[in-house]
């Protein structure tokens, strides 16, 4: 026990926060609680804010409610937003009682914003200084230690309302009043606060700036975005796709709750298998056919699964290109001539070759000439599939990045086994 | 052509270099090259350096030698080594070559460096000063125009060795050379040029700094890493996953090459047909069984698809966890009995759906029975192979982000097929 203190106190000196968060996560449940009550309050209150939201969640369920509460005492209005979604309305209260007047209030201001908006997303480390101050005052503020990420200071009138910023350094040159006001920049690049926050954050990496300064519908100073955080948006929103493709809903904790994690897991499987058996439905169209001719069942994955990869490289560009608004209604004809190409070519070699190796094996022209046709077509199809799909799913509202490639395996499939099988049917029986 | 001129003019004043970058790509390659042809010199330049790889390859591929020149003469090294993978050896020669001396050694200075490695990824914007500089002179060089990203100056000894950092706040407070080299901060947090540039980009991250300088073996500066390079290359990870798990080799621009293209994609294609050929001889072995008893061929791909779904959830996590640090000899145990059992509890649930399914459509109890077995031990196998395939690549320094989930739909393929056509044959015969 003492032991296990003394190691973790000496590693919690050479490792920062975030490698701590990191490092807990590879512990199976129980050892990990051992290792957390090994850390002293403070650290464990530290490491708590940079955990991962899955993991954290999985932390507050385990311990008593008397050990979460203190973890909840010291957090400030930015932090607490950041893990308002996974904290129960229990706990936001008490870490809402717990602040000072100044984050409550800062934190309500940003509850009033949708979690898309840049309001949600801002902080408070901005330093503001009212136009009105004399520069000796506006020196000695920007003295002390500056916060991170802060090149400018926003300069304020009397009602909050932003009048410009300036630089640093160009304050401590100053040497008058009068030079220290004509150094101040009135033609500001600022976010609003209801402004998307997808938006914001490309504006601000274009920008190649390290903060941007937020105004609410007033001209109000309201707040910062920084980089980091337009990082990490940017971030969760590849990192959201990535667990899509894998097939979860949620990301996981390694060491998650068996029945969470099935549960998450389960969801994809259900889809999935909704549409496996409306393949199935459609192979069984066939059955006479496939009883006379098995070489039919014994090359169908191959058809299959060479028009959903086609179609998921299509599917994949054009996502990304609808994600960038490259895609309208007036380059869409182009793109799908440009996709129908690649397909035609694909689909010529991949029918030449698999034609090839079934007439090798199977030793059979009319087979042969049958894969050929279909592998063709499904790759063609395929090409044009991956241009449509996400387009209607756009259309519709739906973000084609999270259900496209389902529906696009479900049509590639079921054109594939359609194509194949019954022109099996015609050509073969 | 002088309308367009107008319009384009128009356009590049009101939208960021960036933006017109993303735009440029969303037209299809001779329009695009008018309004390329539209832009001016200085534009053209300016957009040329932050375009998509892809794109600024079909570019050059597109334009006369002679206006690909222009492209190059202002670049200076930071940009050319941005630009250096999509740029044949002439080009970059006539580049370096533009360059004024000071641009040219920075340039090879970073060109010792593998890709892998900091010192490609540094960048020459910080500002450093001799240690033996007076207050004085100090004030003068910061009151100027900073570069972006600059909260501290860098101080270095006669040798270039790197001796300590000031916040740029602090210099101007300071009002004695004595008080000066007191507010230097000799225990800066530094990087080493060598080192791995994904370590030290999370290490810069986790600081939560804007950059943080760079030093060579005999400890001097040599530069500095900002965040947005870390996160850039944070980004490029992620992207490759995403591009590699919708099967492309490497991105594409919406309307790139259509033979380029084509062989991008033909990769995928041709690994993929392998597996499915190998899946399909399996099945072959099953002739006999699958002509007597039809409906196992019509639910393969259920059998296939969920074991497919099912091991490429584990494998997402598991990528994830490896890429960490995670996971090792020690918690690989824990992990596999983790899996174990959810893959254990969506066995038995989906295994129960689908054997009700089966039994409804066919009314045949052991085929019931036979894909109620094949579903159950299939997923579990995925949970388990979504483990150890990535285990082993990574054992083999093969990155299990970009091959994993091709080895591990093999085997789930494999493993499906035999167990369900191979029960079938034994109870259904």
């Amino acid at each position: 026990e003492q032991d296990i203190q003394a190691l973790v106190t000496e590693i919690h000196e050479q490792v920062s926060d975030d490698q701590i968060a990191i490092l807990l996560e590879s512990f199976p449940l129980k050892l990990r609680l051992t290792l957390w009550q090994a850390l002293s309050d403070e650290a464990q209150q530290n490491i708590f804010i940079v955990m991962k939201h899955e993991s954290r969640e999985l932390l507050l369920s385990t311990l008593e409610d008397e050990q979460c509460l203190p973890l909840l005492t010291k957090l400030d209005a930015v932090h607490l937003l950041e893990l308002s979604e996974s904290l129960n309305d229990r706990f936001i209260d008490y870490a809402v009682s717990n602040m000072n007047a100044k984050q409550r209030s800062l934190y309500k201001k940003s509850c009033d914003y949708a979690l898309d908006e840049v309001g949600h997303w801002q902080n408070f480390t901005e330093i503001q200084l009212p136009q009105r101050l004399k520069l000796s005052a506006v020196k000695k503020v920007c003295s002390k230690k500056l916060p991170s990420f802060t090149e400018v200071i926003y300069i304020v009138d009397d009602n909050g309302v932003l009048i410009g910023e300036i630089p640093v350094n160009a304050i401590f040159k100053a040497e008058s009043d009068q030079e220290y006001r004509d150094s101040i920049d009135t033609d500001v690049e600022y976010l609003l606060s209801n402004e998307d926050i997808a938006d914001a954050s490309e504006k601000l990496i274009d920008l190649d700036r390290s903060a941007l300064p937020i105004i609410d519908e007033n001209r109000c100073l309201t707040g910062r975005l920084d980089l980091p955080t337009a990082y990490r948006y940017k971030e969760q929103t590849l990192e959201a796709q990535l667990n899509q493709s894998g097939g979860l809903v949620e990301e996981e904790d390694l060491f998650g709750n068996v029945w969470q994690s099935s549960k998450n897991r389960a969801v994809w499987l259900g889809i999935n298998l909704v549409t496996a058996f409306l393949a199935s439905w459609f192979i069984g169209l066939f059955e006479a056919t496939i009883q006379q001719v098995v070489a039919l069942a014994v090359l169908m994955p191959v058809v299959a699964s060479m028009g959903g990869i086609s179609g998921s490289q299509t599917i994949t560009l054009i996502i990304r290109g609808l994600a960038l608004g490259q895609i309208n209604d007036s380059n869409k004809k182009s793109i799908i001539a440009k996709e129908l190409k690649v397909g035609a070519i694909n689909g010529v070699l991949w029918a030449i070759v698999i034609g090839a190796i079934t007439f090798i094996w199977f030793d059979n022209p009319l087979l042969s000439l049958t894969i050929f046709i279909s592998i063709l077509g499904n790759i063609v199809i395929a090409s044009l599939s991956g241009v449509w799909v996400p387009w209607i799913l756009n259309k519709f509202n739906i973000d084609p990045a999270l259900s496209g490639s389902v529906v696009l395996t479900t049509v590639t499939d079921i054109f594939g086994f359609i194509v194949f099988l019954g022109l099996g049917s015609l050509l073969l029986l």
